[in-house]
């Protein structure tokens, strides 16, 4: 009997594992049963833009925290896959902070390429996952929610690519059950015009306050406020955005800050975070972590250490992304096909996430942190078959990034960064960000 | 050993039923232990208020449909508890279309005063439910939201009580994914002033099509649009108030009908209805049922039929509501308790659903409906030691209800009906519902 291997959702990181999966066939291995479960009803996960907010056609949660006219926030040439670059995909280089249809072309090509569609089961989520340990495998329980069928199989290996930028963190203020405005977190935030002349609060000092805030000021709105608990993001905002601290209560329209000041606002968007939510799995198989770089429990960052034949994709907080969830992919896949092997000793398994945690911890510089994740995604390249690249050449681009964003938090989309995989150098992009209004592939690709 | 029992869900339905219990202890009657389990964090079901929307601090789905400033759309004289009055619970009669807060007070009034409240575990959400039929129990898995701990127990009964009125029934037309403004379905819907100086679109010809745009009309919004696909609503709307048919696509901004007209809107509200969901329940134990007054495969409207150990309450489309719930609860109390023997013969269970449907089936009479179910409600009550009111009266004050509401859709709340309970005249409000800008229970028992 073949092994059977099962892989929740078709985002970034499962699509990473299908790709890894059938690199390993094409070369000419035997590879287990793949099968993947995908609960919306199409592939792409986050970059698979739905129009949908609260609970989808079925009743689900909806998975999707894209919001119409997002560009990339880094540049493209920290996230590119190594075996699929996109000068390959596109037949020429392009700029490097992509809006989400190009970012979507992009992955779907790979996979669309590697043929694996047909491994995708669509609109099934999964309800339940169970270890039986007498039979040394996984129970699964799958909702079909096109036929409206619930069904079981097992599998040797359960791998968890379900994400964790899906399940908002919704934290309470005074006032919030009687403000008169539009209370709703960065996950349901949709089409940055319906904020078009509008005071818009933004809560929250990272990255989706940053760029969802700066959305709202590119398409309209009347004025920005956002608010920070610990420090402010200090960017040199527009003058019609103004960063608070602490948010305190809100009263009628108004939002009152630590400062004691007040503004009325229209809107307050919650730009405060996410989970990571896992109500398809029991205590012994459930993932409870931080969103850190080094996630609590995952051996090498994958393997769960309490059931080291369960794996999570992805599950870091991320500097990398697109190329790191390959690594990860490739090499769980190497574990699965025997050429990695597991430690049997679960103190070796603690002891390395307990590591990469203190190694984590060591230091709060950025530069730092970056280098720390690019050490992390060496580390796994070197013992799997793929294709390696520059990865100090991807840390350059970060640092460079930062310094742009420094220089001009509304212009920093306009630089351009050298391909780690191809060594070309991006074209400038043809219109300045702050002015590119159509982000369609049309427009992005006419360089 | 003590049956156990499992009710899911601490709203109307629920709270019957942990009533329907504590009533025959009262009596001195041996009953069996009853949980149970709701997913937030207080009782009420969607009579508990809450700004959130999407998923809940937890990630769940949000339970809440209700909004700020809701009224009751029907007159209290229907749906008065039969064994707790408004004149109990209020000391004096209160005006016939409370708001939401003072039904809520109602409600609760008769759990405290039952002293249930630790019947119930609170922030805990069924993942599964699953029946054995060796034990000839069920085992249901539990995640404890609070503690993030998941657990199973068995119970020789499961209660459904989680509603219908929940999870929204989300329609996508043309264009919806390229709209500049917001698209919301009716269940997230929160606060009318949001929408003060708006063009409003509502979709749907049902109630709340019909509550939902009168409560943007009374707080402020520019217009209201309703578009209907088989009959407008036909009440004499308000001069910005226009019905069309129905919606086709959307482009830009504007709306297109079927009539070839179109209309530029900011806003547009799904008051498409709501869906029967129960994500925890596997295919054998899982009502399927459109939204009907004779719902599918429910022997007595209650027994689910492939399973009579396992109930079902309020899944009925409702004209009678809280009343019928406690005629409910107290029925499949005495099936638990062995007063009442549900048929052994599955075919009999079968004919019983067929008949209702049959019965159903036979008119398109709005008061022929509404007999029909008041039928339903005296049927049950006979079989049982709920206190037997005048339900023929109640069917009259939802006669008037319809009188009222055709003379005058923003006036209809202004009007007054007789307790079937205590027989006592409500008093006229003090302020014409449109004027009542002021919805608390302090201003709404000031009569």
């Amino acid at each position: 009997m073949k092994k059977r291997v099962a892989v929740i959702g078709a985002g970034p990181s499962g699509l990473a594992q299908l790709r890894a999966f059938q690199s390993a066939a094409q070369q000419g291995q035997e590879i287990p049963e793949v099968v993947c479960f995908e609960k919306q009803a199409n592939w792409g996960g986050l970059w698979n833009y739905s129009w949908r907010t609260g609970v989808d056609e079925h009743g689900e949660p909806a998975h999707g925290s894209m919001y119409r006219y997002l560009w990339s926030n880094g540049p493209k040439e920290g996230l590119e896959f190594a075996d699929y670059s996109f000068e390959e995909h596109f037949g020429k280089q392009i700029a490097s902070y992509p809006p989400r249809a190009v970012l979507f072309d992009y992955i779907e090509g790979r996979v669309l390429k590697a043929n694996v569609r047909d491994w995708i089961r669509f609109s099934s989520v999964i309800r339940w996952v169970e270890h039986d340990p007498q039979a040394g495998d996984f129970i699964v329980t799958v909702h079909d929610l096109a036929a409206d069928r619930v069904y079981r199989e097992r599998f040797d290996h359960v791998i968890v690519a379900s994400g964790h930028f899906s399940s908002p963190n919704v934290p309470e203020y005074p006032g919030f059950d009687t403000f008169n405005g539009r209370i709703l977190h960065a996950h349901d935030f949709r089409d940055a015009r319906e904020f078009a002349g509008k005071d818009v609060l933004v809560v929250g000092a990272s990255y989706s306050a940053e760029d969802i805030g700066s959305q709202c000021w590119k398409y309209g709105a009347r004025s920005i406020t956002s608010c920070y608990r610990s420090a402010p993001m200090g960017f040199d905002w527009p003058a019609n955005w103004e960063e608070k601290p602490a948010l305190q209560r809100v009263e009628g329209r108004h939002a009152h800050f630590a400062d004691g000041t007040s503004r009325a606002v229209d809107a307050i968007i919650l730009c405060t975070g996410y989970r990571h939510v896992f109500p398809f799995l029991p205590d012994d198989l459930r993932l409870k972590t931080a969103n850190r770089l080094a996630t609590a429990d995952l051996w090498k960052g994958v393997a769960y250490v309490h059931n080291p034949a369960l794996f999570y994709l992805g599950m870091q907080d991320q500097w990398f992304t697109f190329n790191m969830f390959d690594a990860q992919a490739w090499y769980v896949r190497d574990i699965i096909l025997g050429r990695i092997a597991v430690p049997a000793d679960s103190q070796a398994l603690m002891a390395d996430v307990a590591e990469r945690e203190a190694r984590e911890e060591a230091s709060d510089d950025t530069k730092y942190a970056i280098r720390y994740q690019a050490d992390y995604v060496k580390e796994l390249v070197a013992e799997t078959d793929y294709p390696s690249f520059d990865i100090d050449g991807a840390c350059e681009a970060f640092f460079e990034w930062k310094k742009h964003k420094a220089k001009g938090i509304m212009t920093f989309r306009d630089n351009r960064y050298r391909s780690v995989i191809t060594g070309t150098m991006a074209p400038v992009h043809h219109t300045p960000w702050k002015e590119a209004l159509d982000d369609s592939m049309a427009s992005y690709l006419q360089n």
